[in-house]
């Protein structure tokens, strides 16, 4: 008799925005009359800007004609975009990355949790508290993080190391030495960010002990403060100790689109095996690239219009961030992040805990946020909005903020 | 300091199809004044049909408007693409699968390989001998096929069902219980095909042990003999034992534009534990979904004019089979496969090894063709050629084989 993996059945409740979905939908259904601005899924909702249509379109001529058409892709992905992805997002910023340590993909999510694969099950990972659930999934579907408390809502060999008001949302080294460190900056679910020289502490600190840290980097387009780094191979010594994975969602809006890309350095070794082959071994063998069309559409985001299209898009959705912002502040919450990245992270008032405030904001003023607790125990009497509504509805759930009702 | 899965270690080599790459693009380098002839890989070359193209354009302009703009896709894929998979696939043929059993996906390599993720690390598997690699280096890399002997070119826990000419290339039951069963019909790579009659046997014998077949049905576009089944669940109580892969690759030619899905019955159980819930949880954390525009053009393959020009792309490529057919027969080749598959699967002649036959066609006649030992053992003797290339050269690959010159 075949046996499942069951380290799934482990996994509490059902992915977190599966639980939003559902919970709003239910609202909806009961509720057909009231208008509900969402702000709570990290989605975007401008359209493809007018340089990736145009390649999109371009793309899909070349598919109807035998002469261009493109069948399977190469492993890595096309140079065309990796010699592109390293002009424009590592060369120009002073990193020594090479085409052949970049691997295209269908997006960061799938790279976040199959990254795994090529580490053993018994590698304790660490990871920031509150954190972007999918670290933590695929680690536990993995089964590396023992059994799932769900008093604490933590996991027994997880180190957690607690990012809140305190510390300035940045993770301090833990007691316990990690081999695998999972870092996001600009942060997701909140929206803070780490200086260049205390990014470097942690390379060092992963040199040291013998870590390798997953830097998830997906929000770099974001960034406008200067001395925060937009890679980690900004830090010297990097290359020996990290990974990093990048995303063509928010930076682009291809979100349903999906692509995104991995950097394995080859000075990266456990010993003498090298991580990109192993990397490069997996992405040959369970993965078969993404469609063509879209990574023409990907190189079209570093041509002149398209970063001029796309930082349009950018500054659009973060003058949402800063009405945001304001919004809250005026109406007398304590909030953070929304500077350098999409995402607001706001104290629930009245202590109430992350689902009250979100019930309470989905059935009174009919808006959609994301409970900080759904990203870890830290989390908890927090809550996430984001900046990918529309200006005109940000600027309406705001005024409902003010006035206490939809 | 962190470990690596060091199951990637015990792997044989590199990916086949790599390997083919470099010897191929060596010769070509030392002589490039040679015209090669590629019937190796099994990459389409066909143009994407008209009706495709002109969905994909249309959704690419749906990506282009704020109204019409699509973001992160449902979890299990579009409603429209997976009740219209429902439909021609399955209730046309009279299956009982529901929507909610389909998963859409980016193709049925990275499915072949991920859905190993629900199973326990202890299962056996069994595969066919020649065999699809990825099964086979998905599962050592998963840590479930024991050490590997390159003497034998076996894995030591792997259950290897030989399909030679003796037994009509179709898996007998085997000695050994297996967990985990991996067929594929029609077979790559061997172009032959199983009868509805002798699948229900394994359908039965699965239920009757407790395994779980993962039925790898992306060539069932070529079927044209009665009395062979499209889908697994054209068998009595396939629901309950058996995941099936399905692929727009070859039917309608997106290797290079990626789509595919994989159904998990809801009938499909591990003692209480439901299948489908696990892979739509694994779906959920691991992957973002296939973009929107792929998504779309897949479902303008149902179309009726998808389908009449898919039908002719699938005719075309029959039509080379044919043509290497008959030549093969002509130069006195003992040939299998090719009536129901893209797949052409020949002898070796004069007792020339599998590899030995690869250099003598890309020396000599400046042809690439798979040798049939890089698919497992009983292969070893055997040479694999594909019917997609383009008709001329079909013809002209036959030629030179009848005139033993390039």
């Amino acid at each position: 008799m075949y046996k499942i993996n069951d380290n799934y059945l482990k996994l509490p409740g059902s992915y977190l925005f599966s639980t939003i979905a559902k919970k709003v939908a239910a609202y909806s259904e009961a509720n057909p009359d009231k208008e509900i601005i969402r702000l709570g899924i990290g989605d975007v909702t401008k359209p493809l800007a007018p340089a990736i249509i145009d390649r999109l379109h371009s793309a899909v001529d070349e598919m109807a004609k035998a002469e261009t058409f493109k069948g399977y892709a190469p492993d890595l992905g096309y140079e065309f975009l990796r010699t592109t992805i390293v002009e424009n997002d590592y060369k120009a910023r002073g990193c020594k990355i090479e085409a052949d340590e970049i691997f295209v993909s269908d997006g960061a999510k799938s790279d976040s949790g199959n990254i795994g694969d090529i580490f053993a099950q018994d590698n304790i990972i660490a990871v920031c508290d509150p954190v972007y659930p999918v670290y933590v999934d695929t680690n536990a579907m993995a089964g590396r993080t023992g059994t799932y408390d769900p008093t604490t809502e933590k996991w027994s060999d997880v180190i957690y190391m607690p990012c809140t008001k305190e510390n300035g949302f940045c993770p301090e080294i833990p007691a316990k030495t990690p081999d695998i460190i999972y870092l996001c900056f600009p942060n997701n679910p909140t929206g803070t960010t780490i200086k260049k020289a205390q990014l470097q502490e942690w390379v060092d600190y992963a040199l040291k002990v013998g870590a390798v840290i997953i830097y998830d980097a997906a929000y770099e387009a974001y960034i406008s403060t200067d001395d925060v780094p937009h890679s980690i191979y900004e830090c010297e010594g990097a290359t020996g100790c990290a990974i990093e994975l990048r995303s063509f969602s928010k930076n682009a809006g291809f979100t349903g689109t999906r692509l995104g890309f991995t950097v394995v350095p080859k000075d990266l070794k456990c010993g003498d095996v090298s991580l990109n082959s192993l990397w490069a071994r997996r992405h040959g063998t369970k993965f078969n690239g993404a469609p063509y069309i879209i990574q023409a559409a990907g190189a079209a985001v570093y041509t002149e219009e398209g970063k001029k299209q796309t930082g349009e898009q950018i500054a659009y959705y973060m003058n949402n961030a800063k009405t945001i912002r304001d919004g809250l502040v005026a109406a007398g919450y304590e909030v953070f992040g929304g500077v350098d990245a999409p995402y607001i992270w706001l104290k629930t008032p009245d202590k109430m805990t992350s689902w009250e405030f979100f019930d309470y904001l989905l059935e009174n003023l009919n808006i959609v946020g994301t409970p900080g607790s759904g990203f870890g125990p830290s989390g908890e009497g927090y809550f996430r909005l984001t900046a990918f509504g529309s200006a005109e509805n940000t600027v309406k759930a705001m005024e409902r903020i003010k006035n206490g009702k939809a």
